[in-house]
């Protein structure tokens, strides 16, 4: 089992140091560290275990040191930076975990960039060696990139001429739509094998800084303390600390402090039942219930989505009061002023984004008892399809409800800038104008319909029957045709930056990667490092 | 060889008949008439070439027929509008030309779109019978669907539950960005095989009016009268004929009236040299030279994308008098009024839009003698690089000069809606400053490199050598990895429907169509018809 739980004392690739309000995170990637077996990871290459440690550095920085106003990703190799994503792992790792991998590793470049612009934690990169591939791609998620001028320093997005495969893993997006990279010199840059330094790497925009080799680490270091002095972090704060995981696992069960997962290999799902809070206790700390219930639904989703390949879909379900909901989610409504709110707030927006891109059928079950309040009411939307209740289960007396707060309205955009509910109602002003229409009060199963939020409603005598068959009858597709549908239907409306590196460079990926070219026997992958060269289908598609 | 050349008095599938200024487009497709080997297209259903005559034949609607205002799409087939791609050929065809087949597909389905937005001929589909897959598609790409209540006409995307592929060719993109279909209800109709009819595909969207039976015929008719007078086409203007192209095939070489082709097998490249006027003649007709020309350039591109697969690699250089292309230029860029003149720009700007689209290296050289003014110098910044002689050749006097002019501030905009100047300094208005200062005026070397509107510039000495190697390096990586990066690389910034269409969609296409869930010996697409269930990998990606 793959396991995104880590903290700074078990890391084996990272070193993460303080220096007051500048933090040092430095790459040292222990070569026999690979998450799989089969490989090696020289050259402070990477896999899927490199990025987990990253991302839990990057999410620690956030919620344990509200002092830091800056980060420094740096290296503890002089001749390399980073070399890129490890060939040995892409050529033996089963195409759904590689794919898993690119998204997730984009996902952490993403929280890297959503640090910087809204936490007030301002990345930057010093680049020492080389940076290749998604070495590279680490340092275009910085806002700063720091290039050493020692005549051998250099960036390089060598996949294609060495690898046949699309060069970073979103790296192409960022090149030409962050750093305006002009498109003829990123097809110049992107065939260049041994890569491009010094001026030529300045003048081209592919680095923000040229820095001569004797200055190096105190020019990185006082540029790091500007940053950190110009953010708005509070100074005197205290962090919280991100404390272990309450969590059990089982053969087809998770439980966790207010999230039960059980998954059903017959029909291929997992439900997810999300437990509302026991009490409204709001101190800040690990035990704040909306902190809790988004790391563990963080946790279980990355749990699904690379161990449990066959689960194809995820129901999403909750189970608790909605009142004290409600309250949590005022307080997360009223988060200006306070860093842990906002950070609370900050990390809820990028995990529904992470459901969002969860390539899995996600089907959302309102019930009598269940708490869809607020935030929570966002994963009604962000379902493929949601289902309420009409009436009472028999011999009870409760009706399922729900309710939108302005936590619908801006405070959880999706990657596309918009909200869930503008998404839905695109082009749709009546729609979207009737569904704001059922703010602030709890609707039940007849206005949620009309409103156009559930895509159905059924009585306690359908239920069952209707949910098992439409169940079963999406099991029954394939699982690419799935994917690929409700990747294009999630996203109506514009895009941005990062729907394209999802929606489009992903794809692209997932099909080169797929392809006897890259993955064959004779492909680029299978090839490089054997003296023999790819054999490649000629034909262009 | 798969020819686009086709003319009305030869199509097979398409019947097109003129009731004043509505035109009547019905689609009969002859069973026998694949364009390969090994499937019957039943129920009109329908192949590439089916497809290209359908593309003639808008074309020819607005060239040769002026006076018709709208255009009406049905069938002959009272039980089945069209069954959607053939899936026969699906399942034989090789997957490069199943690819260009969607990409062709979409471009047409584009210029349909692009005849009602820009030309004053509208669209509607008469839709009896059932329409399903691409049949259903062909309909989203009309501006009005009028759909006969008869208890039985449906309109169905079924391609997940029958076929393991993503929905349409694009279709899943139009569904809710052009029609606003809500996404789970989209997601329901996606995966509803025999479709949706009657009151419910109103009120989902899917169709645009719905009429009972016995006023069918009749409400079509008056419907397209409406809007065939509301449009602003010349009525009595006399149509301009597409004349046949002259062209010769040789083995390795293609030659044109105003283009020429030649291939080297072992480099994998194909020079387009365009050869500029002979004259200045003026005349509306199909001998004037920029339509001349769009014509050949067009058919050489569509010939070279699906029957030229392992060529990898496009130059394209031209020769002609640039003072004789300015004025042609300058009489494009006068358009507004002509209506001749208008539908020789805006097929310009498809046919750009298809270099833009083409899944192939594009070299632009820029030498003495050539002639890359207005509007042929967007093809220097739709190339993926572009290369300018700085200098002469030995012993002779002439300097390579280019010229950009209006035609490169709107006239000709992207599938993204910028133009490729803006495009190309997508963020970076110091350089898009800097090129705005060289319009208007033939600008040498020096000059175009320093605004950026080349690559790089080479003298006489080098330029051989150094071409020769580029072009070898290029032809040893990976087509599949400079397909996807291609296509990431010449779209920076934002997206429309088009560039989603082409850049998302189609790549998740691509991708489900390559996976051996659909096309492997289980896969869906082989076992369509066989009673056999597919077979599935059921992993999830």
């Amino acid at each position: 089992m793959i396991d995104f739980q880590t903290d700074p004392g078990r890391y084996r690739h990272w070193r993460l140091r303080f220096d007051g309000p500048v933090a040092f995170l430095d790459m040292d990637v222990d070569p026999a560290g690979g998450l799989h077996a089969g490989y090696e990871m020289k050259l402070n290459s990477y896999d899927l275990g490199v990025d987990i440690e990253l991302a839990d550095a990057v999410q620690r920085l956030r919620f344990e040191h509200p002092e830091v106003g800056a980060v420094v990703i740096g290296s503890l190799n002089d001749r390399v930076f980073c070399a890129g994503a490890n060939i040995g792992m892409l050529s033996v790792a089963p195409h759904p975990l590689k794919v898993n991998f690119c998204k997730f590793t984009n996902e952490t470049r993403h929280a890297i960039e959503d640090a910087t612009a809204n936490s007030g934690q301002r990345y930057l990169t010093a680049l020492k060696g080389n940076a290749a591939g998604g070495g590279y791609e680490l340092a275009l998620a910085t806002d700063h990139i720091m290039l050493i001028d020692d005549g051998s320093s250099s960036v390089a997005l060598p996949e294609v001429p060495l690898l046949g495969v699309l060069p970073g893993t979103g790296g192409l997006t960022r090149l030409i739509d962050k750093r305006h990279v002009r498109r003829d010199r990123a097809d110049v840059f992107c065939t260049v094998e041994e890569g491009i330094k010094g001026k030529r790497a300045l003048e081209w925009r592919l680095v923000d800084e040229l820095v001569a080799s004797s200055a190096f680490d105190e020019t990185v270091r006082s540029r790091a303390l500007e940053m950190a002095t110009a953010t708005d972090r509070p100074t005197t704060a205290d962090g919280v600390e991100l404390a272990p995981l309450q969590r059990e696992l089982g053969e087809d069960r998770v439980a966790y402090s207010s999230l039960e997962v059980d998954i059903d290999r017959a029909r291929r799902t997992a439900t997810l039942t999300i437990l509302g809070p026991e009490d409204d206790a709001r101190n800040p700390g690990p035990a704040f219930w909306p902190l809790r219930l988004a790391r563990e639904l963080d946790d279980a989703i990355l749990h699904l989505r690379v161990n449990e390949l066959e689960i194809g879909t995820l129901i999403v379900r909750s189970a608790g009061d909605p009142v004290l909901v409600e309250g949590f989610d005022g307080l997360l409504g009223e988060h200006q002023g306070d860093w842990f709110l906002e950070e609370v707030v900050l990390y809820w927006k990028r995990l529904l984004k992470r459901v969002d891109a969860t390539a899995r059928t996600i089907i959302c079950l309102v019930e009598p008892g269940s708490c869809f309040v607020g935030f929570l009411a966002e994963l009604v939307l962000a379902a493929d399809r949601s289902y309420m209740l009409d009436g009472t289960w028999p011999g009870e007396n409760v009706e399922a409800g729900m309710m939108l707060t302005s936590s619908s309205t801006g405070l959880l955009p999706m990657a596309n800038g918009l909200t869930r509910l503008e998404t839905r109602f695109w082009g749709d002003d009546v729609g979207l104008n009737t569904a704001m229409n059922a703010f602030g009060h709890s609707i039940g199963a007849t206005e949620a319909y009309e409103a156009g939020l559930v895509t159905d409603v059924m009585d306690d005598i359908d239920w069952e029957d209707e949910l098992r068959v439409m169940l079963e009858e999406r099991a029954g597709f394939s699982p690419d045709s799935l994917t690929g549908m409700e990747a294009n239907l999630r996203f109506p409306g514009p895009e941005t930056m990062e729907t394209k590196i999802f929606g489009r460079l992903t794809a692209w990926q997932n099909w080169v990667f797929s392809r006897p070219n890259a993955s064959g026997e004779t492909g680029a992958l299978r090839r490089y490092g054997t003296g023999l060269r790819p054999d490649y289908d000629q034909r262009r598609v």
